[in-house]
């Protein structure tokens, strides 16, 4: 039985960890989840650090939501930075999921944006886990998360 | 009896522990307060580091107030990473809470901007340590320290 | 027997592996190849560290290709300096081979960009492991990965 | 005894250290001053690091002076990451005390600038060894180095 | 016998360690050179990693030649966060030699900066191996690798 971490925040303005579980249980069994909620983003690198020492968790899904101002955007680059910092620490795969209020103009467009890219990357997480091969086979396809896929540059032909 | 390490600055122009102090008072019982004092915010790493290492402390909250220059955004950046480190390599949580003098326009009301974040703060990090499903209940609600709350995106309908 | 890890990712819009791994087959021998096909840039940084790790790789070989944003910038900033961060704690090389989409203006330039790129950096992975004096007797000579060699800037005379 | 470990620089244009030594002297006993001299800023990390490991500091002032250049800023964020880097790994202080030569106009206003700068953290780091309570009771006091301090943003009243 | 470990790169436009080895050997004996070459400034500070582990190098010199590009830049950012990480965790000197090509307008500049800047660290590598106090000496003096020095702000008086 696999063990999926999921660390999301009371700062994001969309319950992206709720989209992410029901994607998780669409995709298939064989895993249990384990959930850490912390105020914000730069909390989500100790957070996941813990899931995977305390909880014994085998992949992390690290769910946030960065503001709309210019410093939001140090917080997350700094955020990201352990996040990868502590998946190489824990040898380990962190899936960063994050949804910049800023991507678009309204309320519902961003609970729209969260809901597609936190299922996307919820779907990749199991992926990982669960069938490598899915991602082999879409090397170089060109795949993106809360929009549509950009496509290979060399369509079949 | 768990214990929570408060790092703190003489650079910065309110006495953020002060309030942080009160408020983990008010919050609840059942914890020890350690305390050190250091210049500036990129001291406070290694202050959390040796309150986590020399004083056994459970979680710290680290309290700074950046300058007004641009030259300490960077030295606030680079505080954020050292934070982010030690408490990655400690798998401990530290509260980050600065409060930029750039965010308000007088004395007052920095006085006052200190007073809300590092008590809000100061609560988060109190619930971090005893009560983790008050932070799990309001995953994804907009949730703002010192600044009135953004809300979901969604409200409830 | 080497073993050369190579990580790609879902992400890029050209089978980067696919010239890698060709130019790997065409210049000798006396390894085995180990993939990893992950999500994004970000997500290199672990998979190289499992490739090590894990599968035992000497050299990893990391593709990717950054989106045209602004933020895929700062994403591409992040993942280099994990990939720095894994090969420094592994003690082993990590060839980075990122391909910007914003280099091009067009798809058919793009893959034409990412068959070079691809293809010279496992030629120089391929010499990093078996033929480490080839990259010596070309020290200081201006060589490019992808476009064409800037040359030395003091010509033979 | 105690050990204070100073590193500096030869490309600062002020004898930094000696403004250093000097207030240590005049600030109290207790301890010995251990030295290295390095080229440049980004020196100073690996310096801290042996005068901690192999002589034994328990504490390193990092005493450095970035050139006009835009560049030299980005030396010195490295070189302060570095020394943060350090300092968490060795859980011991290091005190940096850096003077950009574009913060004055005049050769005399930099020697000027310098010797208080290095004199104040110099106080600074005698009373995180010796006297940590002169801190505590100085926390939010909006102290500076090298410029006339903030102070409290509410004076008392 | 000291060992000298001197990593360089294919990328660079001029065959800096041949200037630097020139110093090298004017300055003194006492040290064999170790030295790898490696396609880019990235990969230095894993060459520098094994020239310290394998090698036993007590220090080394980095040597890479950024391009003139704005990514080149970032590139040259993350090498040096590379190089002083590796540094700190070996508990030894990297002596960074970097020459930005934008640094000069012509081919035979880049050569001459290249030439003085590579032999000027070559010697304070030897210094710092083999003659501290003439470091210490000179410390505050002002000195500059590459081009005149700056000198002291205080001149001798």
């Amino acid at each position: 039985m696999k063990r999926i971490g999921v660390a999301d925040t009371t700062f994001a303005r969309v319950d992206l960890a709720r989209y992410a579980l029901r994607e998780l249980a669409a995709a298939g069994t064989g895993f249990r989840v384990l959930r850490r909620t912390v105020p914000g983003l730069k909390d989500l690198p100790v957070a996941c650090r813990q899931l995977f020492g305390q909880d014994g968790a085998d992949l992390c899904l690290a769910l946030g939501m960065p503001g709309k101002a210019e410093y939001d955007r140090t917080c997350a680059h700094e955020a990201s930075l352990g996040l990868l910092f502590t998946a190489v620490l824990e040898r380990k795969p962190i899936v960063e999921c994050f949804v910049f209020e800023s991507e678009v103009g309204s309320d519902d467009a961003l609970e729209e944006l969260g809901r597609r890219r936190a299922s996307e990357h919820a779907r990749n997480a199991y992926a990982m886990l669960f069938r490598p091969n899915d991602l082999a086979r879409r090397a170089g396809a060109g795949l993106r998360q809360g929009f549509p896929d950009a496509g290979p540059a060399r369509r079949a032909r």
